[in-house]
């Protein structure tokens, strides 16, 4: 009987952080945990190697007729620092009070989990069942996913027959609120080097004579938002689209509160764009955020010099029809542009990934062509929570990025059915990342029930 | 026969950086160094404990009609990060083209040395020499002093006979130019903590939602210097005095070139305040400088975060009649005050130290009640520089800050006679620090003939 639960503190006990190549070993861990457990549960498991980190495939094929879930997920987590601010070892999973703490729990680990457990039972439960599955794992989904790209591209006819995508990777509000996800930012990352005099400066002997390279970063970083908190990148907002009443009705069903986000963000205000709700300006706007600083003396105490170098990170999301090539090459040039006399400017660009929206059937704009097998998975969802959980899902728009969920549509031309399996006091990309343990155990009921109506559908 | 090279290598190898408490043992085993060494020198040496590093005292006694030089030095260094920028160990000093590569070799330990090694010199020549010395070495000049005013106040009467204080602490242009310091800058440190959402957040989910405390910290940080470079914070010129003719004179004799000084700092372009050159802005006015910044990912890679936490240093080098704990003041309230809402600020006030500024003899705004053995002691330099190093010295403000030279003035009512005996390519607060030993050695000849002047004139 497959243990989902033992399965996943095994899969949490590996550092796969991919961003980071002093992590290989825990990648390779990671990889080679999900062929085994693959292997174990009679599935024929391939190793993509790719420039950076493997792609794992496993596959139950069966007879051509039967429908073909292609089920995603990725093995990669973020870095755990600041590591300090943990109560236990990221990467030692503890169970306390009904959740699963460790780095990955609910980003993708536990999520992916449910998906995984769902198969393994449904086929324990059915050894015959009529149905094709390939799992599609991934360990490079923090970083961006460069290799599933191209992958998919050389691997296109391969994934010809495939249905649809099926996918925990989203958030909801609530255990008693499932979402499904019909919409995602894009993505475009940034990386800023400011470099002053060729090495720090005293402060007394030299200040006063030179640009200080973190005052030029911070004057140009505070220049990039106005004061109603808009973007001052000339063309940023270029491709943003209109967002249709059906899903401001349903964003209005979820009856989020903002003086209890406000407790869950720990913040005493909240600061969306002028005219938008928070929980809209997370959905339906594009930003520009600093996901980090640095330059000169950070330690104990003091050090009076005028430091030679400054560093921010930069990404911004992105909606609608916004590219973020286009978007990204803005931002660069316009902080390339603002860099005063004195200092010298270099931006990288990181990784990249469109922004992603599906109207789900029975809206006012849902498309007319949508595949039979797709419009009958969004019905089994929606009476899969409905069981599983108790409630009617909402189908939202979510802030993040799953830039391979654009890939799937614009490459294989596939759309993916997102069921939100982590919620907001999960700690995702922060200390104490956990997963709930009866959201799990409800997800792998809910997966199970989606998989066999559409065995049964046909 | 004193070795002052072999003694100062010896001195360097003690890591006293005096503002990380890691660094308690490189405090302890500098500090008994100089206690063996002053002994060896047949002084009677005492330590005072105070409530962070202990001062080295030593004392040559004798007649109380002989005049009685305080000779000032510190045996504390800055930080060596960043570590990775040094060709050698910065604890393990090297001579190599005529420069002796530590930490501190520039800063204090080999100016100092060139005064204990003329002292020792000089008591070898003439053990009967007619002069009352005392060394007052301290262990916290790098953090602003905070135990000498204290210890100077509690201690007044004992210095009550003493003539005036030597020192070599201060910049010379060059080796052939060597200046007399007749101005330091004072400074007001403060510690700045900007905190957003309590934890990072995934910049997907809650981007858009919260402001980003490096957005914070870069808009307050960007607001406090108007385009032309001048400060904004209310008031924060207050107390800068006129600066006289003759001064501006004998910086003109410096013949400083700004296009070699854009080269030894590698900078493109120089950014004074608009109407001073380079040179007069570092000397006759007030900075608002960054020493560090820091918060969120800055690690490889990228990391898709809100921060929780973003931090700045800010050093103010003060001028004039300006007073540190009111201009500090003044800046803290700045900062407090263009807090935007979401985000709290704490600042902590640092060290701080008032400025100085003394007329030597023969300046027509030179004081008429300047004591004889000051005035004297001021022509034996001119005459010592002359004789060491081939050159007459000009008689300059400095940008650096030695907070204990105002606290010499007002507590002891002791003005000093400050020697260059760095120079600009010797990277203080600096990777690869050196000092040149031909200065070091015209250095010990120049303060020995001095000495020997003093005790002669009587």
């Amino acid at each position: 009987m497959f243990d989902p639960i033992e399965k996943l503190k095994e899969h949490l006990r590996f550092p796969s952080v991919s961003t980071d190549s002093n992590f290989k070993e825990g990648m390779d861990g990671s990889r080679r945990f999900l062929e085994s457990l693959f292997a174990d549960m009679g599935l024929s498991v391939e190793v993509v190697n790719t420039p950076m980190h493997p792609i794992v495939l496993a596959r139950r094929e069966g007879n051509p007729e039967w429908p073909h879930v292609l089920i995603y997920g990725h093995y990669d987590v973020q870095p755990a620092d600041p590591l300090e601010e943990w109560r236990s070892d990221p990467f030692d999973p503890v169970v306390k009070d009904g959740r699963l703490f460790a780095r990955g729990a609910a980003d993708n680990k536990g999520p992916q989990m449910a998906h995984i457990a769902a198969v393994a039972q449904a086929l324990e439960e059915d050894p015959e069942l009529p149905l094709r599955i390939t799992f599609l794992i991934e360990g490079e989904e923090e970083i961006g996913s460069p290799s599933l790209k191209p992958f998919l591209e050389s691997r296109k006819d391969s994934f010809s027959d495939v249905d649809l995508v099926l996918l925990s990777d989203t958030l909801s509000p609530t255990e008693k609120q499932i979402v499904v996800t019909v919409g995602l930012r894009g993505i475009a990352v940034l990386d800023v080097q400011v470099q002053g005099p060729s090495a720090d400066l005293h402060s007394g002997l030299h200040g006063g004579a030179v640009y200080n390279p973190v005052q030029a970063l911070c004057e140009i970083c505070a220049s990039l938002h106005d004061e109603n908190n808009r973007v001052t990148v000339d063309g940023f907002y270029e491709g943003v689209t209109d967002v249709e009443d059906w899903e401001r009705d349903e964003l209005a069903k979820l009856g989020a509160d903002e003086e209890a986000y406000k407790k869950t963000l720990g913040v005493g205000a909240l600061h969306p764009i002028e005219g938008y709700t928070p929980f809209e300006a997370t959905r339906y706007l594009p930003t520009l955020e600093f996901n980090g600083i640095g330059g000169g003396y950070q330690g104990e105490g003091s050090k009076t010099i005028v430091p030679s170098k400054a560093m921010t990170k930069i990404s911004c999301r992105l909606v609608g029809n916004q590219d973020p090539k286009v978007i990204g090459e803005r931002v660069k040039q316009a902080v390339l542009d603002r860099a005063p006399p004195g200092v010298s400017i270099n931006v990288e660009m990181g990784h990249e990934g469109a922004p992603y929206l599906v109207t789900p059937p029975g809206r006012p704009n849902s498309p007319a062509d949508m595949p039979g097998r797709l419009v009958y998975a969004f019905e089994a969802t929606t009476k899969a929570i409905d069981e599983s959980f108790g409630c009617s899902p909402l189908f939202l728009r979510e802030g993040g990025s799953i830039p391979i969920i654009a890939d799937f549509k614009s490459i294989l031309g596939l759309d993916s059915v997102m069921i939100g399996l982590f919620l907001p006091e999960d700690n995702l990309h922060a200390p104490n990342e956990s997963m709930n343990l009866d959201v799990l155990n409800r997800g792998i009921d809910a997966s199970k029930k989606i998989l066999f109506s559409i065995a049964k559908h046909g």
